[in-house]
């Protein structure tokens, strides 16, 4: 159904479906006035939102009154950049828009760091800094709302607590500007308020990047028309140009005719980020082309798929998957992200002549655009010419009616065999190579697995991972830490769409920029499992500069003592192990009490200092030859 | 001494001592040029500064080895807004310029939250956000060193990853612009690169805020004169017009005798921020002045002195300071800072004909500056007549001089007796009232003490301090999570000026923000005692809104567990206790092995969720009011 054709009638149907009843379930009765507080969370309830998360601040305690009073959203205290991963998470199963519009309260946030500061403006909000630039970078929607003075005091800006101390009580916003697709201040209750929280979480959730939502204090409780609730909120892209599209559709064709189908699809990030993954796979069923993942697209497609070839990542794919790739007629990328290390450092080995990319166009040029090669999600690009403001959502279904004529012919082409097997080996150590491989025994259809930038982030392209289960990385922003906040949000969302294992992989190193927030996973009372790469410091530092440099060293902690001393008055339970060889490893992953999750469990694996997935090795050859 | 009057013979002499050798000690020969790297931390070691913070990162690493393979430095890994408290230490005892200038290698931070992610450039930087406007806010000089991408590379913007995958390589610089009092990019090795790195670095010292200083990876180890490093670099402010200098000092020598000599000293914040801690307590010598502090100024003279007569903090000051203050004919403040929390919300009742202001004058006035009545820091105030640029450090001799003749006077005016006997009560229960009295009997000369947003920095209010304590809290940024980073850099400080005991009084909400950096402490070998508020929540929050709801609640950790989860490789003794009444503390605080402080020791105090200090108490009914 292309998005421009979606009536309101069924809008109001999908927006039923999202949240499971009529946009005003359990308010008691309906007035023509409601609180600017009350309105901004009925609207995220609308979409689908349930969980709120942040920590409580000097500037936005009446705004957590709202959630924690309001009948259908939970206030989630103690967060994290895991936001992300629940936006990530959201999306995945409800489908196209809305669920993704997490809720980032105040500030929650940070990144590599953690819980979060206990204040809304200034503090709480430049805490969530590295999250909310990561959250722009990886393409990713939040809502980040702030509690700001009000507006009396920022008229007169006295010197108040949180503030830098010169009167610039709009540093924050300033600076906000430059990670975020929109700013939006509530400055006044005038009828525009309503709209403009319409605005700011469409946005949010449309160009799927952060949006900063400022709330000054006196405002939250001030009333303003209620009426725009009862129509749902259009949050569907804008629709393609007729005559354009089918250009698009023409041309490709043509080319696809005169390739005489030997084509390959390359599924990346934007796939997941922009939600089409439903129109990848029936365009892929249509045409029956073969299909590749990149490492940020990897889980795009069920790699189950018996078309699915595997990862292609430019020079440092395995010789048998790049030869099939680069030596197609046609290469057709879907959703590219063309960063360093999701492209094995920006060598791709496809000639632009052979080349269409089926991009997400959400987003203007930016204004330096014209010393920027290639900016992602930008243009739609066949071989040399470039088509602007083509959208993937419409235009895929319709090049699959187009091509699926091909299916014969491109059915036939081969794809490669992965291998699956657990090398063996004859020390009894831990390795890299051994490790994924054997976790690969270990994954389940449906498990959410999250990879923590380092060493796991490499090793996990080394495994097929089975059908429907969901990879969560952050390969573009690659912030460490980032991994354990999400994990938190995304056991949240998994526990909503009724999923049952999270699997998160992080190294020491990283674990202890963030290790507060396995607090939280516990006292919410989530399940996940915990495995702590205990590689004794930064490996993929190592690996890329200073081998034996103290700069790259950790303090050792002891982790079997970690979920214990985190346990909210040791209420949970929670179980950890140790496995210092392969066979103590494989005892527990064989464990079917284990493997059923009934708990907060951690694992310690640990591995040798200098050894690393054959991926990560690769890639440090690629960028520094 | 008059700043404008110092000899370069006379800078050369300070920096040797500050130094402890001459400027270019061991390094083996002396040639014509160095690297960029090397000249600027040359520069730094000349200031004084040792210990460098931060954590590896793709961006910094050849930053990293140049620091450790410095003679003088050491890379002391995994960091946080402590490092604002080495800063605020190293300057206390080194007087007035240089050591404060610390280095935060790449980002460091992370305030509430700790350690600080892996990389330089973008996700490094960006979590120190928070840390860095902190500092900014509370005038503390940090200069934050960021490794960024090369020359190359920023021209051409590839899209590489820590960018915002848009291109704009420039979209962290410019945010930092907000937040500091400088940005410094070094793009070439021109002749003005060392130029450029001693503007960098003097700016920082001399405003006492932080510098943004970008060093792209290609510049770090390409040579350029090494000529000035032979001459030491000028930290001194600027000098004092002459003319305006001898009529402010006129003025109040005219004030002062009207007055007949009845007046009263309040010392302030930036007393202690812009190193004038010496020149004040030789203008109360010679002129024989009670003297107040405000809660950011407290320490800032010692508190033995017999002219001390409390804490000021307008209207929820104790009656028989608060009239003794008021009552005066006239009122010197030095190092004002008006903030809300340390002002009782703004509630001063010192009417501007009996008020003279002495403060720090090396910002220029604020655009904005209409709209705000009371910037701090940017003026002199003389009853109604403002003075611009005349700075503490050089007129306060000279005023010391000038009002000598009073001190015969003066020195007969009473100051009010502080009560410092511990309170007696029924109850077992540690309350807020019987603890900070009690602890006020267990400190030291010399104790560095450490106390967090939150309870503790009210708490605190209460206590009279020992002679050369110096008490460390971050009232006007108020970012909860800062005191254990803060206590990690005052330890390190403290460690170097060879002062013995560092003691945090941290809530358990607060340190569940930045809990991580307690291994950073353990590591090193540091020593601290840690005061564990356990009140099960934001008791702080609970006061001013909210008391039952359940956002002001956390997790309860196994506070006991904690220190011997972050032991390094279980290396360091660590001793752990827990009190829930009186007598079990007291009997903590009466063991000289505790007192000794020979290990890391964490004393978990247990007390209600709805006790809190008197001054908090008062200070949210004049906020609500």
């Amino acid at each position: 159904m292309p998005a421009d054709s979606r009536s309101e009638a069924e809008l109001a149907t999908l927006h039923k479906e999202l949240e499971g009843g009529n946009p005003n379930q359990n308010r008691t009765q309906k007035t023509d006035k409601i609180t600017v507080g009350n309105y901004l969370f009925d609207r995220l309830a609308q979409l689908g939102v349930k969980s709120v998360f942040g920590v409580a601040g000097d500037f936005n305690f009446n705004i957590l009154d709202v959630i924690e009073d309001h009948p259908r959203l939970d206030f989630v205290a103690n967060c994290n950049e895991l936001n992300a991963a629940y936006s990530r998470m959201k999306e995945n199963s409800l489908g196209v828009l809305v669920t993704t519009c997490v809720f980032f309260l105040e500030c929650v946030t940070l990144f590599p760091t953690d819980v979060s500061p206990v204040s809304s403006f200034g503090v709480g909000e430049l805490s969530a800094t590295n999250g909310i630039a990561g959250a722009y970078s990886e393409i990713v929607p939040v809502l980040h709302i702030v509690g700001v003075p009000s507006t009396a005091q920022r008229k007169k800006q006295p010197l108040l607590h949180h503030t830098l101390g010169n009167g610039k009580y709009d540093a924050y916003k300033e600076m906000a500007k430059h990670i975020t697709a929109k700013v939006t201040d509530i400055l006044d209750v005038s009828d525009a308020a309503a709209q403009q929280i319409d605005e700011a979480i469409a946005t949010c959730v449309i160009k799927a990047r952060p949006v900063y939502l400022m709330l000054p204090t006196d405002i939250v409780q001030q009333e303003i028309p209620a009426q725009s609730l009862q129509k749902p909120l259009n949050i569907t892209p804008p629709p393609n140009a007729a005559e354009k599209q089918q250009a698009v559709i023409d041309t490709v064709h043509d080319l696809v005719t005169k390739a005489q189908g030997d084509v390959v699809v390359i599924v990346d990030a934007c796939v997941i980020r922009h939600h089409v993954r439903n129109e990848v796979k029936e365009f892929l069923k249509a045409t029956g082309f073969p299909v590749y993942a990149t490492p940020m697209g990897k889980t795009a497609i069920d790699e189950n798929n018996p078309r699915y070839g595997g990862i292609y990542v430019g020079s440092i794919t395995p010789p048998h998957i790049k030869e099939k790739v680069e030596n197609a007629k046609l290469i057709i990328t879907i959703g590219s992200l063309g960063s360093d290390f999701n492209t094995g450092y920006f060598s791709y080995n496809i000639p632009q002549s052979r080349s269409i990319e089926v991009r997400c166009c959400f987003e203007t040029r930016s204004n330096n655009s014209d010393a920027v090669p290639k900016l992602h999600s930008d243009y739609t690009q066949i071989q040399y010419a470039t088509f602007e403001a083509i959208g993937m959502k419409e235009v895929l279904p319709r090049l699959a009616e187009k091509l699926s004529s091909f299916s014969q012919v491109a059915g036939a082409i081969e794809v490669p065999r992965l291998n699956t097997s657990v090398p063996e080996e004859t020390s009894s150590e831990i390795t890299h190579a051994w490790f994924w491989r054997r976790l690969g025994h270990f994954f389940r259809p449906q498990d959410i697995i999250v990879t923590e930038t380092g060493t796991a982030n490499f090793g996990i392209l080394d495994v097929l991972l089975p059908e429907k289960s969901v990879l969560i990385n952050q390969i573009l922003w690659g912030s460490i830490g980032w991994s354990v906040g999400a994990t938190f949000g995304a056991a949240m969302a998994a526990r909503e769409l009724g999923l049952e294992r999270v699997l998160l992989f992080v190294g020491d190193g990283s674990l202890q920029l963030s290790v507060q927030e396995i607090s939280s996973i516990i006292r919410n009372g989530l399940k996940p499992i915990i495995f702590v790469v205990n590689n004794h410091g930064y490996t993929i530092e190592r690996c890329i500069h200073g081998k034996h440099r103290h700069y790259n060293d950790i303090a050792e902690w002891d982790w079997q003592n970690l979920l214990a001393t985190f346990n909210d008055k040791k209420h949970f339970e929670t179980a950890s192990y140790r496995a210092s060889d392969k066979d103590s490893l494989s005892k527990i992953l064989d464990d079917s009490t284990f493997a059923s999750t009934k708990k907060v469990q951690l694992v310690e694996a640990v591995m040798n200092a200098l050894d690393a997935p054959q991926a990560l090795q690769k890639q440090v050859q690629a960028s520094s030859g």
